[in-house]
């Protein structure tokens, strides 16, 4: 796999209810205030296409659905996405911000779902077009803290998953980010969102230069 | 790969136009003749998720979808299909009749759209289980015929394509066909409906034992 030679990749994994789109809104703000160009997105989802695929990935009803089937959609979303989203504006030189990538396909599908990982690296080179992400910042916390601040949502299918099947994301999380120090930034996620920001941006300085926030 | 141990699975391929829709009503007349259990249906789609998969893959709308992201949604509608509807059936002893199967993809995503053939082997082995058609039914015929025919229907994305992608398909159809004898019976479909179906009623009387058509 190759780092993007243009632009900057950033993508944020973590559990449901780690606070991703907290952080994600405080870092464009933190862009914007500098006059960066940037792009956010997310997966499963970001084009029409790959929308498509979300809205059968995430529909409740669809409880039959098989692991196999699952993780072939992830990857065909992500195959568009990448495509005609990400490599066209991080070849514009954006800084493209993507909630979820494949870090959480190694995390649902490999470990809470038990999918062979050899599969899924050979997926992930075929959808990703070989890219990967410049930085991942992960938010890390408690499983139970995760879904009490997410109870009052309507959950997706994803989402109903049981307590255990949260646990195997999380600890796969933080596996991924020990084998891959040099992409992965672990952000405590039981802080206070303004605190979780000020390190984040602490780690971003290298890439944007200087900046008062 | 392996043969369903009960039931018999038999799948027809050929490119568009080849008749293929008319040859299953028939053998299906033919089977309820015989009051034979059966179960017919269609890639990609055959279950309410696999149906829903169907429908962006054939949108024309999506002109701008990338071969990886096809060749992903063939193979996550096929996981669902087989899991769901084939292999159930096959063990209940019934003969399943698929209109297009995973021959299909070697000819469209591979021949025709060129993507890598030994990672849709490692995909067809992971969506099929590793069940294979007892019996593969190709009606095979020139691409122009093919598509003088279905003129007149309101073509989907696929249809769509030049003539050299039908020629591509069609090519590797019959190269299949050559590799795998012992699955395949190749049907001139430039004959009548009505000798076509002689011809594969003729090629299945060691599976399906006496009667009169």
């Amino acid at each position: 796999m190759t780092r993007s030679s243009k632009g900057l990749f950033i993508t944020f994994e973590g559990i449901e209810g780690s606070g991703k789109s907290t952080q994600v809104k405080l870092l464009v703000k933190a862009l914007q205030k500098r006059n960066l160009p940037y792009l956010t997105t997310r997966e499963p989802g970001g084009t029409e296409i790959a929308e498509a695929i979300r809205s059968i990935l995430l529909n409740p009803l669809y409880a039959n659905m098989t692991p196999e089937t699952e993780l072939l959609l992830y990857c065909a979303s992500r195959a568009q996405h990448t495509a005609e989203l990400i490599i066209p504006a991080l070849e514009n030189g954006s800084i493209v911000i993507c909630d979820r990538y494949f870090d959480s396909t190694y995390a649902y599908q490999g470990a809470a779902r038990e999918l062979d990982e050899n599969l899924i690296d050979t997926l992930t080179r075929f959808a990703t077009y070989g890219r990967i992400p410049d930085l991942t910042f992960l938010i890390d916390l408690p499983v139970q803290v995760g879904l009490s601040r997410i109870q009052s949502r309507q959950l997706d299918r994803l989402e109903k998953e049981k307590t255990a099947f949260h646990e195997r994301v999380r600890e796969q999380f933080l596996f991924i980010a020990n084998k891959c120090p040099s992409r992965y930034v672990v952000l405590n996620g039981e802080q206070t969102p303004e605190e979780i920001h000020r390190q984040l941006l602490a780690s971003l300085q290298p890439f944007l230069g200087e900046g008062n926030d």
